[in-house]
């Protein structure tokens, strides 16, 4: 008998309609022999209805009270998909965060996990129960109060559930096919990858994939979880997010393909510190005054010194809703860090090409680089890691970008995908 | 510094207005130099909301599963107060039933306290902060499992606190002024009480007055809680329900009025079993079959038996949603119990005089009866207990009884009452 743990998303269970359908698809799971837990969030958008009560009572909602009131979201899904599945003849349970053993630590709203114990659903499994846990929700053993996850998550709650549980494998469903080699709705060849590395996976979601959360990738990847992104409006298989341990279907040791995928990212900014004086410790003293806004920098890219100034330029991108406190942040130490002026550009697109073969394939930037300028996309920032070249370019052509570099890179399929809707790539 | 423990209903809390206008209320209170626990009801018509939702789902939602949906409603409004109070500048805590020490039996849709443990209300009051928990929730131990308290839930909670807690008093906030002496909708010369046993409060309540639930005030009966109902939208004072312990303002022993007050019920049936054999055992056979469909029977009268035929007639109330069922079941035992026919009737209402003062006065009955044989109003059944006497009449004639049976016993106030609307009497 598998233990499977699966996970369902707000837009899966908007109302009782999606709920019911839902059920049926445990159920289908359970009557296949296996035992299951459900990872499930908050109906819809109940949520963000929560959130917009709470700023209707008090514009700044203390952060111990704001994860209480979130938390009822999914205890309201859960309960219903459990009622849902029990009026199906199977027995189900629901249980909070709290109740299932997710020990966090005791950060309101970005609360990170520091132990599972799940007792009490090991106990509802060996009784032959399903078992429903409130994803996004924790508990901290110290303050005794009720903690949140913060976005996605519900899909960490689901991994951690699957780490702590031993399972054979954690579904996330979702409202795509899987994940694809670019996002169908700008790259209609786009085709779903059946397999993708978690190594290749993060550096996707870091490049503005949005069918998975980085967190939960890292978590996956850090206890040899084997995730299966799927579709919860078919039964087609989805793609499967391996670790390098992890062998293929047919048991063969994996070979990585060279390019796994293409992401593009419209929500960064490029804020440029021009005229830094090329002196040691002058990029320190940018990056310390940036990091205490706690704004999250992504490419970091310092051009040559001219010599004959003695000044360099230092250009950085981060998402645009931290633009401003950066800016303010800055300014206020022109005088110490003596830099002549700053540029922001909000126009700006980044683009992501990942793949675990790269590391062993020479090439992949120059074929890159010029699929884009036979395009005639000018390339303004590039960064590199081992298996991800991202370059920045203006916003009004990402688009375009995506697709010759998909072309160029042979990921183009026969057919054009289907697209569900929805925010996934 | 006294302790008070304030109850606000679903009305009270039904937008972030309200929510807010019921801070400003706690905070004040507390400012006077209190310490303040507050018991708070989901908001508006939140419960009912997420029933109708569960009915979507599943016609026969599952007990332990519908508690968990339920009591996600109290989880939003207690947080949203506590968040209102906290941006007042006033520490604030919310707690669940189950934080809060609610210990239930495991009987979900209904659970009885068992024990109140409210350790982390005693420590967060020691910290100065205002407690606020979750009304109509609980938690049992031996299934470790969430539980509610069913219909009037909250004022439960609260008294239960009051209790548990050693209160000074226990504030009940509702829609209406307080206890009044008629409905005032009906009668509109009633008037305001303001004192009220709780052993007349009781009798109110089992009459039909809505404003307090009889479980509440036996509770605050049981435990010598001193309970003040009054209005969410002014500062008046309401209708103090008082034990027998309890010294009126004065200091004064209590002399207990004659009449406390009148109520009406027009939401009982009146079953009649024709043609019952007077022989011994026949009743307990019949109340053994009505018992088994578990009907709420409140007045029974068996008439005096015709001694040509050897049968006799039995009548009893209940309400009218239990009315088929009870039919049913009778119906099915017609031969063994062998009696002639059924009669079943829902068009009438139930007029109750309430007042401790009846046991030492004598012609109380005689002046009810005389006051609705002028006003030509039939009498159908009758029935008494030592403080209240209950009479049957054509539904059509209920309000018209109220009012002539409220100026027979001189309760007409000289003015007419300010009726907020709302639910209550």
């Amino acid at each position: 008998m598998a233990l499977i743990v699966q996970k369902f998303g707000g837009s899966s269970v908007s109302d009782a309609e999606s709920i019911k359908r839902v059920a049926k698809r445990i159920v289908d799971t359970r009557k296949a022999g296996n035992e299951v837990v459900v990872a499930v969030s908050a109906m819809g958008d109940s949520t963000d209805e929560l959130l917009d009560l709470a700023h209707e009572v008090t514009p700044i909602p203390a952060p111990r009270e704001l994860d209480m009131l979130l938390t009822a979201g999914e205890r309201i899904s859960m309960a219903l998909l459990a009622m849902a599945i029990k009026s199906m003849g199977y027995d189900a349970r629901s249980f909070t965060g709290s109740q299932a053993g997710m020990i966090t630590d005791a950060q309101h709203g970005a609360a990170r996990i520091v132990d599972v114990t799940p007792g009490r659903l090991r106990d509802a499994l060996d009784d032959g129960a399903i078992v429903i846990v409130a994803g996004f929700q924790g508990f901290n053993r110290d303050t005794r109060d009720i903690t949140t996850l913060g976005r996605g998550g519900s899909d960490t709650t689901a991994v951690a559930l699957a780490a702590a549980l031993g399972a054979d494998i954690c579904e996330i469903y979702t409202d795509v096919d899987g994940i694809f080699t670019a996002d169908p709705r700008v790259v209609p060849r786009a085709h779903k990858l059946d397999r993708v590395s978690s190594e290749e996976m993060l550096e996707l979601a870091a490049a503005g994939a949005k069918v998975l959360y980085i967190r939960a990738v890292e978590y996956a990847r850090r206890h040899g979880v084997t995730l299966h992104v799927r579709s919860s409006f078919n039964n087609n298989d989805g793609t499967i997010v391996y670790n390098n341990s992890t062998p293929d279907v047919n048991g063969d040791p994996v070979e990585e393909p060279i390019i796994a995928g293409v992401a593009a990212d419209l929500s960064e900014a490029k804020v440029t510190v021009v005229g830094v004086p090329d002196v040691p410790g002058k990029a320190a003293q940018i990056f310390k005054i940036v990091a205490k806004t706690n704004a999250n920098v992504d490419m970091i890219v310092q051009n040559v010194s001219a010599a004959a100034t003695g000044r360099t330029d230092i250009s950085f991108t981060l998402p645009k809703s931290e633009g401003q406190q950066v800016l303010t942040a800055l300014k206020n130490e022109q005088e110490n860090v003596g830099y002549l002026g700053l540029q922001y550009d909000d126009q700006i697109g980044k683009l992501a090409l990942v793949g675990a073969g790269m590391r062993t394939n020479t090439g992949v930037s120059a074929k890159l680089f010029e699929a884009l300028f036979e395009a005639g996309i000018n390339i303004e920032m590039i960064s590199t890691s081992e298996i991800r070249i991202s370059v920045v370019t203006r916003a009004d052509t990402i688009n375009e970008a995506l697709r010759v570099v998909h072309t160029a890179f042979g990921l183009d399929d026969d057919n054009e995908a289907q697209v569900h809707g929805g925010t996934g790539r």
